[in-house]
């Protein structure tokens, strides 16, 4: 697949004259149809073209997929098979114009396709061709970041964190060649290429100025697309939030708080619009210790997995239910939590300081176990919050707090109507069996809806009606509010009514603990579904779900 | 000593008569000028007048001195004998004005007035003649929390809880005749009565508008002057923030604080003044579990000695250095702290939460232990902030945090400038030892500055910066500022230059200890004064102060 810029034609004909050569081998091994013909079959075709019209994937691609960014030919190695083959099915109709790959597309055999598309999935090792490039600021904002003002998720949000790709849908960016990235974005904005699935990458691409497309198509192709490289590799592990390089400017030392005069930027609550408040700038973020315990809280925010070990139980993120790192409204943010504290909650039947509430995150919604209180993990995380809140009023119920509450459905909410809006707008993302998705490096990159790698049933999610306000308000990513309140109501009706991990505060039995913690019709714990009843484990041999987990607090 | 009102002629006439029966006795007793022939004079002057022109005390201040509220008679049992006798000189000189006990007290021979003084003042358990009387809310408003826009503090703070008095200086007030204590206050305000001792109570008289007169006068006259009637007493303990009584109007209940409105008379910023913080009204705190909290945590803030027990060490209320219950401006109020943490501090070299600052005043200022985190005692205390700091701005230095810095002094702080100062216009309250003054019921009137029963080495007011800021703009209580920049070092450094307890970060010596801790020009631990070097503990055989509190941690 040469990108669809200029090409060599000069290369381009000695890879054509070069593929003649063993054209008539490699149709018999495509015809013959078997896993290891089509692999011989595909790998005459990536090195000398298919005999018949297509030539040598290699002459722009390079010998193993790499890319070539004199060309402007994308990376194809390990680009998922259903992905790649999909690409040259619409090259081959027009649904994604390019005059270079339309013809060459045209000339390859569905099987032939299959078989290319698979041989380059399995170039999972092949190195990056990464160059030096300087840095800016507005790509990794909105690679990392996204612009939430505008309902533009971070990239990295579906592509996986440092660009590496998650499953077939969504393709890697990092390493691919600047051009070729801007030329796809430009594609999608002109129309030249198909929208892609549920018109994401179509709206996407709409909301990005030209400085913006140039601006992330330079972040990713500086990317390495090597994971081992990417691990290495700060930017990639999604450090927008560093202390300031001498490069960007250094920000003045904040030695002593108290002496010193709040940053000029931070939060302030809008003239306008939703009346929603504004946390501060991330290029407002103090240096010096407090700003190192903040930056800290952030990052175990967006991957608590590796930064709050031992406290976590799943593969879910703070930021999967609360968007853009904590500050987007209408996604429970964490601003507005944090002037709300303490609080009564009829949760515990108590009154809770902050770091007490983020016990409770960590014990149901991470189905873990809390950190101490007084733990650095708290620590950095109330910081985090308090900093998020600069500016805003104590004790004032913020515009945008939590989740907007839905009205009760006119219908009530319906499993098999869930199970369709499902299937049509989440299952992309979360997987059909709501087990979510892992980007190409192991990180998750979409959270499980349920089952064991979800938040247990004792978390706020495991509520219908919150669930239905979240999903309203902000599912699809990038597309929030485009689900009826209907279609939200019957979807989360249809996601809590999974098996999922044991409520912690489990006791004797699904009815006492119903009885106890779960009394309600927003609750599906304790009810049967298809004859099994929520809360009961699975009913699989050796299913995944435990009882109770051992060592697990009654409440925090 | 009848009250300074109107006098029912025929009851005076009366106990004259009676009086001249046994005159001759009791002049040769009181001439005897021994202690038992004092007091069966004082019983005869009392009873039945001197003989040679006073009547009998009894006649208007009923049998045992309890006072008599249709003569508008005070209450003289347990008035503490050197305030007696001083007011008997000031009536016969005129320095108080009465036309009644003028005539009267010049009749008492000096021997006679000191006799009397001393045998009322050992009537300890007279009991109460206490009318019923309608609740008002600015009595108790005044009484107990004072008015600080004016510099007012609560007549509780300097005549006790319960204004039962305390020592000599500050005669009790419960169970008073409404009329006499008004007209004790307009005497005041119209130069008629000494302005007492610094001039304090012609000061603070002069504060108040007549309803504030009557209003408090009202507040002490119901109030039992009994010690046992006032301990059991809700309003004699100071509990002017119960929830509403049906009388005052009940609040309405706020069941569920992310619905309900916040209450409409919050804190707010002031448009004009210094610009500080007003913390909400008393009156809008809010009903249910969240309220309940919040007034637990001003009761701890009130009196920790009562309320969380087992972690005071001393007989300080926070609210000996954060003024009117923790909302003064330059008194470190308590609204302007919460809005500053999570916050770093040198002090510990680490970003510390609210609740861990609040350790740090248990285990230093107060000179005890340090609540665990999550307890009950630091959540009400960190509502009790939070809901202060009702619509203040996060991380937002406050105009009024902390205690405004005063620049070095023109001359180098001294002791025996201090001392002076010392004793002109502090002793009176703390004592000439610095161990403070306790209310006749025991509990702690005005804390100790030194010595056992004070803050120890590692507390915030042991750094004499620190201590010359709180003195200049607070000290003497209703007196701010008066003292000059350079008074307020040189006392600081009087006060700071005694023993007092061990720091609980005390390592190795108290060398060693100055080197880690307090290594600053700032401190006096570890320097030698009158070769004593401070921090080493009492000179004297058994000396008070503990070289190092057993269990006691390194550092909250």
């Amino acid at each position: 697949m040469p990108h669809c810029g200029t090409h060599g034609t000069a290369t381009r004909a000695a890879a054509i004259a070069l593929a003649s050569l063993a054209s008539l081998l490699m149709t018999q091994a495509v015809r013959a149809d078997h896993p290891a013909a089509a692999t011989i079959a595909a790998v005459q075709i990536a090195g000398a073209g298919n005999g018949h019209g297509a030539p040598a994937c290699a002459a722009c691609h390079g010998a193993n997929g790499e890319g070539n960014s004199v060309l402007d030919a994308p990376r194809i190695a390990a680009l998922p098979a259903s992905y790649a083959e999909r690409q040259l099915e619409n090259f081959a109709d027009g649904r994604r114009a390019s005059s270079i790959m339309m013809p060459i597309a045209k000339d390859l055999l569905p099987a032939e396709r299959t078989a290319i598309a698979e041989f380059y999935a399995r170039k999972t090792t092949v190195p990056s061709t990464v160059a030096d490039a300087p840095a800016s600021n507005l790509g990794p904002q909105l690679a990392l970041r996204g612009r939430w003002t505008q309902e533009l998720p971070a990239c990295t949000q579906c592509h996986g964190r440092g660009g590496v790709g998650v499953d077939e849908a969504f393709p890697a960016l990092a390493g691919q060649p600047a051009a070729y990235l801007e030329n796809q974005l430009r594609a999608w904005q002109s129309g030249t290429r198909d929208p892609g699935p549920q018109g994401l990458m179509a709206g996407i691409a709409n909301k990005l100025s030209a400085t913006d497309v140039r601006a992330v198509a330079q972040y990713f192709s500086d990317l390495p697309h090597d994971l081992a490289e990417a691990r290495q590799s700060p930017a990639a592990r999604g450090a927008v939030n560093e202390p300031p390089s001498d490069s960007r400017g250094a920000a003045p030392p904040v030695a002593d708080r108290r002496t010193v005069a709040p940053p000029p930027a931070a939060g302030h609550m809008r003239e306008s619009g939703q009346g929603a408040f504004t946390p501060p700038d991330e290029s407002n973020l103090p240096a010096a210790e407090f700003g190192n315990m903040v930056r800290l809280g952030e990052q175990i925010f967006v991957d608590p997995r590796h930064t709050a070990a031992g406290f976590v139980g799943n593969a879910l993120n703070c930021s999967s239910c609360h968007l853009d790192a904590g500050r987007k409204a209408d996604s429970a943010p964490l601003w507005a939590a944090y002037v709300a504290y303490p609080e009564y909650r009829a949760k515990n039947h108590r009154v809770n300081t902050f770091e007490e509430r983020l016990q409770g995150c960590f014990e149901f919604s991470m189905n873990g176990k809390a950190p101490p209180l007084g733990d650095p993990v708290l620590v950095a995380l109330e910081s985090y919050a308090y900093w998020l809140a600069s500016g805003a009023p104590i004790s004032r119920t913020l515009p945008g707090r939590g989740y907007p509450k839905l009205p009760k459905p006119a219908v009530a909410a319906d499993y098999a109507r869930g199970k369709l809006v499902y299937e049509q707008h989440c299952a992309l993302c979360h997987g059909a069996g709501g087990a979510g998705r892992q980007a190409r490096d192991g990180s998750m990159a979409f959270p499980a809806l349920w089952g064991d790698g979800s938040f247990n049933w004792g978390a706020g999610m495991a509520g219908i009606a919150n669930a239905a306000a979240f999903i309203e308000a902000n599912m699809p990513l990038s597309q929030p509010t485009t689900l009826t309140p209907q279609e939200a109501w019957d979807v989360a009706r249809y996601m809590d009514s999974h098996e999922r991990p044991q409520d912690p505060r489990f006791i004797e039995s699904v009815g006492a603990t119903r009885a106890k913690f779960h009394d309600t019709p927003d609750s599906m714990y304790g009810v049967a579904v298809d004859g099994h009843v929520l809360g009961s484990g699975s009913t699989q041999p050796g299913g995944f779900l435990r009882t109770r987990r051992p060592g697990a607090g009654h409440d925090t």
